[in-house]
């Protein structure tokens, strides 16, 4: 059935506000970060857990599929209506953004009430008046209720972990007979009364239930915080830095970022602070941060005399932690100037991550000399974002790209037991691999799962495997 | 149907030593650690998956039921066979014990891939040759797949959390008409493709499937470690101290347990070193333990120092780790010596934590004038394990008993938002709190899940809400 002819019904339900309809109110929620926009029966904007069950009601009742959008910032292709899918197949997108409110922080507890539409940076911005922070560090600037559904990770998910495990409970709504609201909502750290359905939700990319409401256990932000650009001698080396820093400093590790010479060219090019010169770019160089509650620096730079003496590294530089950062943040847009950027984010085993370079450059390679591999990323976590750019502007084939994707995820995959979505989910943009990868039962027993939160099949992106 | 008529069947898809029937081979299976024991119709004790579906077919065939068992040292009676339930009813206790083995550590990669049999000191024996650690701290010695199934948290969770945030995937025979594998048994710790079937799979007890693999995130053993013994100079000093530890010493804090004079009197009358002197027991007396990689006693004697011109304490006493915790963990046997005892695992949020302990102080005193409080625990995660004892060894009566369950969980609970089961998890012994406070959509959604992983309710203790 068109959603179109039931919207009057909706905003009877929803108020004028909540429910957009003018193409040009929707192109911020049609158009996703990365890949093409698709067409949006309308965005629906509840304000409360109530409105949010009359919405999952109303669709329901006369079958329209809904989206459940964060803050658009997601790069699997899950936000966004799917291209072209016009007419009765466009779906509602439903945003929380009119949720976005005060964040309750307990200092004492170190949690933090918060709802879904809520911003990241709105929520770390109240706590660090009490000198606390949720620790995820991203280039963007997520909803709270998507950084659940998508569990996102990120650059210092080394020392603190992904979203998961900050999450101490949610409240959603499912879309079962009764519009049910699942309220896991609580503060309490240990509270283990069997299985927890707030672990299903997270990661789920909005397929099982909206999120409407969410509390995270808060960390301290640090007193003192230092970085260094590091030249290690090899991949090897690199590798062995960082497993000699989590020895001996363990307590000071933030990060520990990877970064080729391709993607670190790319970055100063696009005007980001070079860290070793103008003229010096390194094979590899590595962002390592340092944070603590006593002088990070001291402690860094001892520990950078230990790893030079050790041959592991030609040159350290410890740089003013944004200036240093300026230079990793810089890499994607960065990229963006130099061609046709293909990102693909996969992680493999730690002990394979230098082997994983090598074989994924020679296979790039040899389906197209001219193309680069700009990897960079999260050597902590086993994570790369192994970008392959084609130089110039010209758009490469369809055939072509499919050829390169398939050699970089089929190399982490089946060449080293790897991952084709480190952090970013699963979405239209990578359900084949979904497909082709998790085991059959598994598949069998989400979508089972799935039915019993969503029997009529109304919730989520149509093309999710889950969906 | 009765499970002895099928056990011939049984012995032939398991071998003759993959199940007991003798009664003085089943009694270490059948008898729990806290409660009655209850009769099994045998033990079954597969060797692998394979080994494992066909166990679990065969169950289907005859609708016998399976109780998967760890180490039998849990503590809310799930473990075991309920009490009085014979003949018919008598379920087939399933042991994964002769799975253990070796555990196969990547020490680059910091992950353990462990079977499901394995005990927890098995992989700390193996994983510390390379300097690492699973560091969950319990009075106990559980299998690994027990550790998942429970959720296990323990003394030192404030710094390094529970069971969960250590499992990075499981393998699991759920009871499906395939009995089909579950294998999510991947070393990665960047794998974010959807809804994780092993995070539903920790805390189920056993009812959603049987575990017979997993893989951890190991952590680095310590270089160094000390801990004090601390008189606070009341229960908001001691919140106060907390406080001041995570945010200028949160990455060397270790543990902080407080225990109070009815528990401390009771470990030191036990023979436990008594940490004051054997005249001095205060009200309140915290355990704290501070660990990293430079000398940790440097650190924590400089922050006791801090706490103490601040009047957050009135004494404080570093002593080795051995004998400090040698007091901490003869609690439990030493309440045992001093008359009964209702063990009661509760949380509540952190803030509450001085006034919950007197409230159910009143609380008790108003049923019994005779009963002790005599409360300790992990006040880092809001946890406390309040144990009423009732002086001398006379059984109390089944009504005396209720009522002192009801205002301690009920204070808890309904007076300050806490949890009935802080960390034990959920098993018939307070399966009651699980249908009194669980939101009825999340009991009916868990029910539903349920049946997905086992249609024909075979799996797990026949008193679990969800079994």
């Amino acid at each position: 059935m068109h959603p179109g002819e039931h919207l009057e019904e909706l905003e009877e339900l929803l108020g004028p506000a909540g429910v957009l309809t003018v193409p040009s109110d929707l192109v911020r929620f049609t158009e996703p970060y990365r890949g093409a926009p698709g067409p949006a029966a309308a965005v629906a904007r509840p304000r409360s857990v109530d409105e949010v069950r009359d919405l999952v009601r109303w669709a329901r009742r006369h079958r329209v599929r809904l989206l459940p959008q964060g803050a658009n910032s997601g790069l699997v292709g899950a936000s966004t209506p799917p291209a072209g899918a016009g007419g009765s197949g466009a779906p509602v997108v439903v945003s929380l953004e009119r949720t976005a409110g005060d964040p309750l922080i307990d200092p004492i507890d170190r949690t933090a009430t918060v709802t879904a539409g809520t911003r990241l940076s709105t929520l770390n911005e109240k706590a660090a008046r009490h000198g606390l922070v949720l620790p995820i560090d991203l280039c963007a600037d997520p909803s709270i209720g998507g950084m659940v559904a998508t569990n996102t990770g990120g650059a210092r998910m080394l020392r603190h972990g992904d979203m998961r495990r900050h999450v101490l409970g949610v409240r959603a709504v499912i879309a079962d007979d009764d519009a049910s609201v699942i309220d896991e909502l609580s503060t309490l750290r240990k509270h283990n009364v069997g299985p927890a359905l707030t672990q299903l939700l997270v990661g789920s990319s909005g397929a099982l239930g909206i999120i409407t409401d969410v509390v995270v256990d808060l960390g301290r932000l640090p007193d003192s915080r230092s970085c260094a650009w590091v030249i290690p001698t090899n991949a090897d080396s690199a590798l062995e830095m960082l497993l000699h820093l989590e020895r001996r400093h363990g307590e000071w590790l933030e990060a520990f970022e990877v970064v080729s010479a391709e993607a670190l060219r790319s970055a100063v090019a696009h005007g980001a602070p070079a860290p070793f010169g103008p003229e010096v770019v390194p094979e590899l160089s590595v962002l390592i941060e340092f944070a603590g509650d006593a002088p990070a620096e001291d402690r860094l730079v001892s520990a950078l005399g230990h790893l030079a003496s050790q041959g592991l590294l030609t040159e350290a530089l410890v740089v003013p932690a944004d200036t240093a950062w300026a230079t990793r943040h810089a890499i994607t847009e960065g990229l963006r100037g130099t061609g046709t950027v293909l990102g693909f984010d996969v992680s493999v085993p730690r002990p394979a991550l230098p082997a994983f370079r090598e074989r994924v450059r020679l296979a790039v390679a040899a389906i197209d000399p001219d193309a680069l591999v700009a990897d960079f990323g999260h050597w902590g976590d086993g994570g790369i974002h192994c970008n392959v750019v084609v130089p110039g502007m010209a758009t490469i084939t369809p055939d072509r790209s499919a050829a390169l994707r398939e050699v970089v995820l089929g190399t982490a995959v089946d060449g080293f037991g790897g991952s084709f979505s480190a952090e970013h989910g699963v979405g239209p943009g990578n359900a084949d691999w979904w497909y082709r990868t998790v085991p059959a039962p598994v598949q069998r027993t989400i979508n089972s799962l799935k039915r019993t939160f969503d029997p009529l099949g109304v919730l989520g992106h149509p093309g999710l495997p889950f969906g």
